[in-house]
């Protein structure tokens, strides 16, 4: 198997300027999983839903070539729901509710079918879950990438060194990675946080794009500026799955292309935001994704050697 | 003559985290001419100064070039003073003191030397001013450009517009994009600015970069991530000048072209916040001017064609 994927499958309900949902399909997972399913053919998810999900969703992976049986499905328990509400700038929310339910005891298993993939992909979630995944992978992947978030670092931030010193790549927001390097600057703020274990940094700015790290190298790749952003939910995610979906199926982590992979994880994520939850990914063409890259391309594109 | 600049000269006085000074030399003017001076030999500024103002300051301005027989020296008046300062994060200031002194009737002369320029930077003042240099000027010039802010959206917004409706390149900052064209979305106030006159429209993000808008063209540059930030004042005012300097030294306003003179501008303020006040770029050579440029073109550099 190419990629697994560890990473919450869930409901959402949001609330924006442009309107609200009902509960909606979301969680980490799924949005990992989607992402990538537009680059990798082979790959599997961890996680763990209630007999409320509903089984349509799952299947609907699957046709999108997502090996799920390393989904349980809790008899008699609920699916983990979170609820959001987000300002007029899109930039900032309030959490309304969280209900972890099934998230609360989450017991990993790794299918015997994923053992031995390539790529790992660690999706939000506490750093306990995330290191028993790696620790129940019989061989180390050759690149393992971690997602994480401020909550685990307020609560948990031991256990959170102790997975970081296990992966490749760790791929946080601005915030997060002035709150977990104690500085402000970023470029300080990457070497502190390779110094923690994780040799690649990538530190997503939202609407101000990203920053990759990697020994002296650095690569900015710009978010293409819309007209709209409708939610952002997922949208982190998307740009992660779509980095490792990149990896995974090109299976070429050079500096270069994780430049790439950058790219086409913030490709992915600009349609993300296009519309409530996952709708706008499972409408998405292979056609629509292309020439959103060449946007991309033309976007940051000057020709100049000197002044 | 190539470029003419109406600016402020004046004095400064920061605090930020990294200390403080005493009263230094500053002034929007003094930063555009200093950076455009990096490209264009021909240049004028007008400004006003007191007599408080040293000789000295303006001997080094011609020294760099710039004819400053347009700098009104006002016996028995002093030179207008701004204090500030900078928060943690050196992305918020206060403004401690304001002294308009001699702007606050300055009537600007336009040199006969300066008659006939082919380029005009605006620098923040007020917009009669602005648009007063634009009436006085005999001939057109071929491109003019107008940096403004907030200040003058609060109290002066029809002044404003006037002038706005006189000029093809507007300059301001993201929350001044928003603020003048009362829509949030970058891509749907440049639209709304573009409306109101000039015909291209620049956003800087400060940390974040810079996007420069012209028909359906749309441009990104990032901004180079610094380990420290010493002091911003003058930053956006040395990209302003680096900019314009650029345009008029190679008299190129192709779209392709605005995309170096960006990034020339970028470069440029990414010197000037390395040291308080106008420090760094009185010491800047031409060739670690380049060195930087070569940073700029590696750190967004990515080849791809599809995914």
């Amino acid at each position: 198997m190419r990629l697994v994927t560890v990473g919450s499958v869930a409901f959402d309900a949001i609330e924006s300027p442009f309107g609200k949902t009902d509960k909606i399909v979301g969680g980490a997972g799924t949005f990992i999983t989607l992402a990538s399913s537009f680059f990798v053919k082979e790959q599997g998810i961890i996680s763990v839903v209630g007999d409320d999900f509903p089984a349509s969703t799952i299947e609907n992976m699957k046709a999108k070539g997502i090996d799920i049986q390393g989904i349980q499905i809790k008899a008699g328990e609920k699916t983990f729901f979170w609820s959001g509400r987000y300002h007029n700038d899109m930039n900032s929310r309030d959490t309304l509710v969280t209900e972890l339910n099934v998230l609360e005891h989450f017991n990993p298993i790794v299918p015997q079918a994923f053992q031995g993939a390539d790529y790992l992909m660690l999706g939000n979630l506490s750093p306990q879950v995330q290191r028993m995944v790696i620790e129940r992978m019989e061989k180390r992947p050759k690149l393992i990438a971690m997602d994480t978030m401020n909550f685990w670092m307020d609560i948990a931030l031991e256990e959170l060194k102790k997975t970081m010193a296990l992966v490749d790549v760790l791929i946080i927001n601005d915030e997060e990675a002035r709150q977990l390097s104690g500085v402000y600057s970023l470029v300080k703020a990457a070497k502190v946080i390779r110094a923690m274990g994780p040799q690649i940094v990538i530190i997503k700015k939202g609407e101000h794009g990203a920053l990759l790290f990697h020994e002296e190298n650095m690569f900015f790749a710009p978010a293409l500026p819309l007209e709209d952003v409708f939610d952002p939910t997922g949208a982190g995610d998307t740009f992660a799955g779509g980095f490792m979906g990149y990896i995974a199926a090109t299976d070429d982590f050079s500096f270069e292309n994780m430049k790439r992979a950058i790219i086409a994880g913030s490709a992915l994520a600009s349609f993300c935001v296009e519309k409530f939850g996952t709708q706008r990914l499972l409408e998405l063409t292979k056609k629509e994704l292309n020439a959103r890259v060449k946007q991309f391309v033309t976007l940051g594109n000057f020709e100049m050697k000197e002044v």
